[in-house]
């Protein structure tokens, strides 16, 4: 190459690869013996944390999409997009626990006391995109008897908070399926609940007379129908749906409710499905942080057993306890509660398949 | 090909697919109407069902290796490679489960009402695989207030309940580990109590002078700092150790514990690689099925939301507490406990050093 | 359970289990030594031929919602959720090849005399997976001389040939694309040359007044930027489109091509979020089968080296040559090729925007 | 926390958080536009070298293992222990090209350009690794007419080219191998050469005296097969091994062959066990490179089509290309030519086998 001329971008540069691979510095050198399985550890979380960047970069954009009062259709391809590469990149995340699991517990022992109190919990970023998908402040267990942020620096406190409240993707989502737009086009509502009821009306009648139940069983059974019935009872009436939301164990509106079941029943007509697979991806990317929480939470158990954990955490029972527990979307995880099958569900009228269709077809 | 000739092996005849091809039948097809998606579900479970017979062929290998008073130094580098080939159809398994989510809840709803009273439980492989591996009876759940086997046909809950009694991993393991041969070889025990008992009393002189600890941090820190030195006290002792096996909270014999100790403290001894390694797969295979009915459980409750189960089951709910339930080698999970960094462990004796190197080296 | 009752579906049963356990039969221990890894081959094989005959069930229905002459709106989300499942079965082959891996090369020696001349060539199920998806047979390497389906049986070569015939995905989506409905609304071809040739006037000036390039360098620059513009032109044209149809380095008719590339450019349009998901689904199946058949290549390679194929074939070599070789869909490869930025593609007018979004929002 | 105390360390810093999350810089941000889609490029790439540099890591240490005349066993079950982690990290860097594929060819097309001319050519720590490995530099395909670094600044030309010199993964284990310590104990070369002819010899027969087989068939089998035999007394012989050195289509000495061959032959003995598992994880990293070269060639295939890549490239084509090219152990990928069934290998002397067990054992 010629001195005098501009040669370009360069890839190591762009990737500001100086910077990149000098901020790996080993404790355990520090304290005078590099132990060698510790840049594994560093390496694996900082790959952590530049994943979980582009999880909130994903995320932002999604939360801007929903920005407004309509979900514009070329938004929900938008939004799509980036949902899934959220889902690609928790099986990235699984995946590396994989590569930490190469480490064993006494290569880990052997510089572990040099991290304390350090604790994977001051992940503030994986605490931010929990935030930003909903996860509620209340539903999130104490941390050694405190919130969940105190070991947090104040900066970091600050920011994982603020995100607490909003906004949110679960309020997005809430607002933007309470819109649905064709549910007010005929009585759903008033017809799901005909059709539910005269399921259930069969359904008991093969109980009452069905020739292969003893007594005791079909009276056992009997009761436990009494509890179906009940829960969709409870489903069909707005009334008891707020009391369910005032006592915390639903999230959505009574119409938001109505609109993902309504999405999900009739999710082949053309206008519903990009909805449908936008609502199928948040539960993917809900069930994938479950998945990776629970995973990791295994893989803490078996690098510690049942040592405390270096910032001074109950450790990997607890781990396991959070994986659950830290659900954004648990609404979408009851919707296959009140689904029914396709031969059950109530015809949509012509006229309304009609409007599901697109323009150009006329 | 020539008419008068023997054509020799053909790949279709080999692997019997005129039978195996013919092995699905749709239920939905045999009421009326065939459901897409159902030939999924039977594909992927007759898949796990072939996964889970070759699954039984490795691991009645590894219980014949491990026949016998002595598990021959050949026969380690076996059992290493048939517990491998488990962790790798494990990986398989758990993908399996990404393929069945493809399926809908909707698509799943088509056809489930086919199925009653069919169940996942029902797999008297699976249940077979987790008795070899030495799941105990007593530890399982109860299935709808009976046992677990209740709901299998005679002949495969005969099956199922004669593996309880053995031979299983877990007891083939523990025999195998209180054999460890180098145990008596010096003072081990007693030199390893010696060293994390002036490990502990380092740590705690660290808290008791930490001049950054206020005085109620200190008092908590000491405190907590007393049931970590109760823990490992606890283990020293034989007779101590003999109760938690009476009260259900150890399975191995102290002999075994210290035999797996031993080998987890110096692994890097030629004579401990494989040891070593054969340890590390038992936990790997107990926590890949911990993993898989953990996702499995996540699969049902997304399929069917707090609906009951096709065979009458709690649902996902029981099935997530099975997850962690179900574990063979619970001791193993705990040892990473008493584990301390090589700074600390016992120097070994020379003389040991050397008879845990190869013969032909001298 | 009262034996006067029917007890209803089984499991066991269901999968007919009884049948689908019985039939792995090992060779070796026909000629009287069973060698335990070849059951592992079975079942590797059989679980193949589970998943093909899944695949073939996927396509087959994807087919059928292309019969007739337009593609339903509501059977694009349906292509597109067979698509999608292919895609998560291609995971789980690729998968086990890992599981095939753990079997290593002694140990298959050790019974592959048995198998002779069995070879995997047979597996007439995979090549009507190839068949249906558009692989064509001029565009096959021979196999030893002779025709790729020399190897099977008589029943076998006819079901594999007539597939040959069609109807194939390949010819189907051809003629899908080719009835995009937007072309004919204003000069998409036209406007779209227009920005192209604009572009590479752009591209042009620049390198020729690069005053970082030595004149030798520019001059190369140049000669090789005129091959770019060549392929541009190339495509424009209709005519010569069709000679290169003729020649075989391309198969899709004009019109699809310029419908593929009219749904790739305005992908974000909601009338084309359905169909461009669609068409890049058809890429990462062709690109699923395309980095299997490589991995399993390398995996022959890796178990006999150099050696010939049991059924006498070339080896490893040939099949690393199949890999890019068996593409079903060569055109949507070369599609990026003749991709704008968003800055550059010509805007779309007004009225056609508003034609694909849908009717209800009016 | 108390301003005044000092709380020791803190996961942000320790990660070094600050300027890790500070290095994302979007060229498009800097020629006026952010476009969405650069951040996943860069954060993939970012995370490559991350990797790559781990990769490093654990290659160094393995090389500093092979260091002096002995690989000391302690050191044996460190170089697996390494390269199972190369291997884990290697399933990451594949995983993450699903990860980039969600970004699509105009989503990548609405940034290239901003940078041209860096490429991922520029990775130099990936030369690095594949020399450092054992890729020479006459088995690299020339870059546009040019060595393979001459993209390269000169500070990491530099690094690159020093590797090619050594030490490599590859000559220390020919070295390793070489000194197999049981090669003299009996005649092996002689006993393994008598057992390959008189099974040649048996083979030769069933195709000479096959009945099914007609004249023309024989007689083609039987050519085909001379060129087996030629393959084995081409390898017997060391003078022939040594042409084939010359000639560079062997890199082993003869006498890392035979050691390689006789470990792989006898893999059971005890003190075989872990070398033989050395050599097998010597061809998964090699073929994991493979793999990943292979994917990335057929994603940058689908990125660009038949476009010339960022840096001037060939593009998709070359890349193709080189995936099997930069192997580092072709010799162990012929390997499994000449391995023979255990039926047919020599019995090892009682003397050796006692050997190869451990001290303990007496």
């Amino acid at each position: 190459m010629d001195a005098d001329k501009d040669p370009g971008l360069y890839y190591h540069d762009y990737l500001q690869l100086d910077g990149l691979l000098a901020l790996q510095e080993l404790e355990s050198a520090k304290h005078g013996k590099a132990v060698h399985d510790e840049l594994l550890f560093i390496t694996v979380h900082q790959a952590y944390e530049l994943w979980f960047k582009q999880i909130l970069w994903e995320l932002d954009d999604v939360l801007r999409a929903f920005e407004g009062d309509v979900l514009d259709e070329d938004d929900q391809g938008r939004v799509v997009s980036r949902l899934q590469r959220i889902v690609a990149i928790q099986r990235l995340l699984l995946e590396q626990i994989d590569v930490l699991e190469t480490m064993t517990p006494i290569d880990f022992l052997d510089f572990r006391n040099y991290l304390v109190p350090a604790s994977g919990f001051q992940s503030w970023q994986f605490r931010l995109i929990e935030n930003k998908l909903g996860v509620r402040p209340e539903d999130r267990l104490l941390f050694e008897g405190a919130p969940y942020t105190h070991r947090l620096r104040p900066e970091h406190r600050a920011v994982v908070e603020r995100a607490e409240k909003g906004p949110t993707l679960h309020d997005a989502v809430d607002a933007w399926l309470a819109r649905t737009p064709f549910l007010d086009e005929y009585d759903f509502w008033d017809e799901y609940a005909r059709a539910v009821r005269s399921m259930l009306d069969a359904d008991r009648e093969v109980i009452a007379t069905n020739p292969n139940l003893g007594e005791d069983e079909r009276a056992e059974q009997l009761r436990s129908f009494e509890k179906t019935i009940e829960q969709f009872e409870a489903a069909f009436d707005a009334q008891r749906h707020a009391e369910m939301v005032a006592a915390g164990s639903r999230r959505f509106s009574h119409r938001a409710f109505q609109g993902a079941l309504f999405i999900s029943l009739y999710r082949d007509e053309p206008a519903l499905q990009e909805p449908y697979r936008l609502i199928e991806l948040l539960v993917d990317v809900d069930e994938g942080f479950t998945t990776w929480r629970y995973r990791h939470a295994l893989m803490v158990q078996r690098m510690i057993g049942a040592k405390i954990g270096t910032g001074g955490s109950a450790g990997a029972k607890y781990l396991l306890r959070l994986a659950e527990r830290n659900r954004a979307f648990p609404d979408l995880l009851l919707l296959p509660t009140f689904l029914v099958p396709r031969s059950v569900r109530p015809e949509l009228p012509a006229r309304l398949i009609e409007k599901m269709r697109f323009r150009y077809q006329s």
